[in-house]
């Protein structure tokens, strides 16, 4: 048996999800706290890395004790708040449930959802330093969203992806592509099976691109089949960065 | 010729708005960017003091030359853009405006408003930490926003006040006192001439006793009687207030 964790955190902090010796991880921080909770040793597996300084809303990981033994029986539905005395003030429990053990919190997603925020007035907001990306200049969020829906589908994203990262495949399928403009934020929202090192960022950076006219939008599908990652935009940094949402293959089942 | 400027700044790291020596304030932190960037030492006063971890939406201060030698010519305008990489992430410039010498930043206040911020859900938020007060037991805003309105009006308000303040007078005007709900959050809102020490924090914790059936509504009118400060809420913690908006008498004329 394994516990499904719906974790949020604020990633200004961390250096990434993944645990690194000597590093603060949202994984180490919140193992420590799990273990304690249970005084067991444990076993996390995350739904992906985040990098440093990348949010989440909701971000799926699971937890088994590391020898096999039963987890004490502790309701589910009492760990978040059994925990959260134990976790530091930038991490929360949201949720939790028990799935078989033959889920997998990494291969069975079916897709991501992560959302980039980009804080688009001249002048910054001290309450979004570390949470947006502070863009001055006036962008045009339906171009974008136009550009945007350009990327939908299946295809190789190597254009998109930090260079020198090593995949075995750099095919994904894009579901969904969004973007919105509330005010003097731009919202976008971008869904997919998977996504390569960076490339949300670079994608987002590509959109800003376009809104500047330095990428037409009938450039896209040949910046696509190009592969290669000097045609694409910047990538932006980490902070207007989240993971909003994991959904998978099938409902875990609840036992 | 004055400036007054209107700030927007996370108080979490602050000891407050008011110069401390050696401790790190909004006022020293703001002043030290300003005086960088006029090269002229100044005198700055504040619309009013924030404790230590309070925030503000719009604050506002006047900036003069401590010797009375005239401003250098920026437009006001520019100001903001051009203090901004002298200021710390907490803090931003948002507006500026040249102002008559006879204009002053604390008396002529016609009314300031504050929001108080709760978190009201069980599990807590990792984004609200230091922004919002987590009260975990569901609220009646319904029942909070009746209470509020029993304080409107002119009152010795000095059972809302923090033991051991000195001031000339305890009479103060609230203007208005709303409580909403937005999905998991309550949001008090008040405005008045003027505050006491604590009043905000001390009257949001007499809505949430209220709220749990601690005080009664129709004992609001003979605590505002007492003076008794025992018979007050709780004063909430700071992280939740929020100084929104300071109205002046006279719109300051731009000169």
């Amino acid at each position: 048996m394994k516990l499904l964790l719906t974790i949020s955190y604020v990633g200004t902090r961390f250096h990434g999800f993944q645990s690194q010796p000597g590093l603060r991880t949202v994984q180490g921080s919140f193992q420590e706290a799990a273990e304690r909770l249970f005084s067991k040793k444990l076993l996390i597996t995350g739904c992906s890395r985040t990098d440093a300084r990348v949010h989440a809303n909701n971000f799926c990981l699971t937890a088994e004790t590391a020898d096999g033994s039963p987890l004490p029986a502790i309701p589910p539905e009492k760990l978040p708040l059994a925990i959260a005395p134990l976790l530091p003030p930038d991490i929360a429990l949201l949720s939790a449930k028990r799935v078989d053990d033959s889920f997998h919190a990494r291969y069975d997603v079916e897709y991501k959802e992560y959302v980039y925020i980009i804080l688009n007035r001249p002048v910054r907001d001290p309450f979004l330093a570390d949470r947006a990306y502070h863009f001055p200049v006036k962008l045009d969020a339906f171009l974008m969203d136009c550009a945007a829906k350009k990327f939908i589908g299946r295809h190789d994203f190597s254009a998109f992806m930090a260079q020198g990262s090593k995949v075995v495949s750099t095919v994904r399928t894009i579901k969904s592509f969004d973007v919105v403009r509330d005010g003097e934020t731009v919202r976008i929202t971008v869904s997919a099976d998977g996504f390569l090192y960076n490339m949300v960022r670079i994608l987002a950076g590509t959109l800003v691109a376009v809104s500047e006219g330095r990428i037409e939008i009938s450039d896209i599908e040949k910046i696509i089949a190009s592969g290669d990652r000097r045609l694409a935009g910047a990538t932006l940094p980490p902070d207007g960065l989240y993971l909003n949402r994991v959904v998978y293959r099938q409902t875990p089942p609840e036992n």
